[in-house]
């Protein structure tokens, strides 16, 4: 059989890294692009090709495309700050949104066979739960509106051209690899981050909101074979975990596996949504049913992949556009 | 009372250049920002500043944010060739989205008072006659999600930082100024630049295809009253005709202004929605009801216009970026 050669943008980042090291057990070729605006080339799998630059350099994408010809395309580079995105706008489009964009004109040129997509439950907005596929998506911050126009093209890109994909909707993804770094997203990599700080947690408002927090091996997997599972093309799933908890409950297990009774920190709440969890049953049907990991399980793994790396120094974000209105800390 | 401070882009083009006159003959100083690649400078009302600059040049929109504070932005600067929008993608949300947000940033920025936005009716996407706008749009090409995603993204800063908006889905307008040299859009623009060539017709599929004709009067001027009426803000506005015609009897109708029995040649169907016409019961409702203007009193008017300013050379669009599946004759 003829190995597939897949390309995985974002493969140094989280959930890229996950998926790149299953293609390869699978036996694909895979070559990892990726800027490391927000990923580590240490975390790319070994076996795999790493070519750093920009999804937004279209011209370097022309190259790649014609010189490897890639069966398959998983695009998972993108900057997931949800709640930043509102003073980020340009930098939000042109990255997540532009740069897709580029990846499905080659997707089309070059005849892919599947181009598989990780969008986000931000496309859903407020209010829908549980969050469902067959719900009208309505996203209410820049991030989540330009994920769901890229679901959208992606739609118009096959009727039009015949393009095959997969969209995924994860939901607040965490474990191995995570950047615990980032002070603008991922509530348990900045916990994490805080706890080995001696720091207080801060939780923005009363810590009530709840979300349903998802170990990486429930999110990779599908989305590593989805690719080759026509049943699965040119539709969108959810996945992720069921059980939706508090942000407060979530700081007592983080808090528990680090041995530690954590000080929180109150911040004024800021716009999110208050509470967020998804279907997956159709997901469940077409993967497979399995057990997700539990909160208690997944954090304790992290956890102790964390406490192996260390705390990372947190960066400011560079580029704001606009600072009216920025939550407290930011 | 204070003079109000008026910002147009795409004041050179069509409905740009009619909304600047409307707003000159209200009293605003206006300032066109248009990058001229589809608007024409002798089409700026007198008495306009121009500053010829393109939208997604943000240096610039922050230099003339900070020298005029603006009172008023009238966003209509954008390329709205809907059907070319699969084979220029990048440019689309270049152009039409990143731009977009550009603007909506100094908006931000700068409080200004009201911000108007010309979306389509490409948002609403296939199957839903009459257009309402109490329906959830369901955009299937580029350049209607481009649109779709500004006005999510102006909801967002409305709800963030008080952005007041108003959002127009106008419905295939046509008039005096428009560029019937643009052999991408406008099918009445197209007729008339053909019928003056002596060259047939050219419609795409067999001229059933249904649209409202709407005359720009009954556009520019609910766009040009907006932004002083607060009852409008933050709200979404189709405008536009009620009566939907035939593609084929559009043909005949733009024949007879200029006495001609003009040959028809049938291309290709292309992918669009097949019938397409608007409820304007809410614009109605807060502009004043008045009568639109018949289609045969609008192509009268525009036919003698176009006798006038003669037949113009059609151009190809230079960076197209796929050319896969393009309709004939593009
Ligand atoms: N982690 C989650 O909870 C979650 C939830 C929903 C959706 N997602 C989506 O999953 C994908 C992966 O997210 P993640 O959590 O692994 O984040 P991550 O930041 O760890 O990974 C993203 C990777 O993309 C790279 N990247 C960013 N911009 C790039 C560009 N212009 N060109 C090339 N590479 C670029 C970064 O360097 C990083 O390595 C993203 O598309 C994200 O929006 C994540
Ligand atoms: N004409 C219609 O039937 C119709 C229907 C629905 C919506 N609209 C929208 O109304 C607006 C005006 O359309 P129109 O029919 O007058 O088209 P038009 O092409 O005559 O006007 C658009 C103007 O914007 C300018 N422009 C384009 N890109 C620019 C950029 N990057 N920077 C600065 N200027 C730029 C062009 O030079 C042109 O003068 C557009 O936003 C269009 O999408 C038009």
């Amino acid at each position: 059989m003829k190995q597939m050669k897949s390309l995985i943008t974002g493969g140094a980042g989280f959930i890229g890294s996950h998926v790149a090291r299953h293609c390869l057990e699978a036996g694909h070729e895979v070559l990892v692009l990726d800027d490391l605006s927000g990923g580590f080339e240490d975390h790319i799998p070994e076996g795999a090709t790493f070519i750093k630059g920009s999804i937004t350099d279209h011209k370097l994408l022309a190259d790649l495309f014609n010189q490897y010809k890639f069966d398959y395309v998983y695009h998972l580079a993108a900057y997931a700050a949800e709640g930043l995105s509102h003073f980020i706008r340009r930098f939000n489009y042109t990255n997540n949104l532009i740069g897709s964009v580029n990846l499905i004109n080659e997707a089309v040129k070059h005849k892919v066979k599947c181009f598989a997509f990780t969008s986000s439950i931000a496309v859903y907005g407020p209010g829908q739960v549980p969050m469902r596929e067959d719900m009208t998506p309505l996203p209410e911050d820049p991030y989540g509106v330009a994920k769901y126009a890229v679901e959208l093209d992606l739609k118009a890109a096959h009727e039009m051209f015949g393009l095959n994909y997969v969209v995924f909707r994860p939901h607040n993804v965490y474990g191995e690899n995570q950047n615990i770094g980032d002070k603008y997203r991922n509530v348990i990599g900045i916990f994490m981050n805080q706890i080995m700080q001696d720091k207080p947690l801060t939780i923005f408002g009363d810590g009530t909101q709840t979300r349903a927090f998802s170990y990486i091996d429930d999110v990779a997997i599908p989305i590593a074979r989805s690719v080759s599972m026509p049943e699965a093309y040119n539709q969108v799933f959810n996945i992720g975990a069921d059980t939706p908890y508090t942000v407060k409950e979530l700081a007592e297990v983080v808090g528990k596996h680090f041995g530690a009774s954590p000080k929180i920190n109150y911040l004024a709440a800021r716009k999110e949504v208050q509470h967020a969890y998804s279907d997956h049953s159709k997901a469940h049907e077409v993967f497979g049913t399995e057990d997700s990991v539990s909160l208690d399980a997944g954090i304790q793994k992290m956890a102790s992949w964390a406490e192996k790396v260390g705390a990372r120094k947190s960066q400011e974000f560079e580029q704001v556009e606009v600072r009216e209105n920025m939550p407290e800390g930011w």
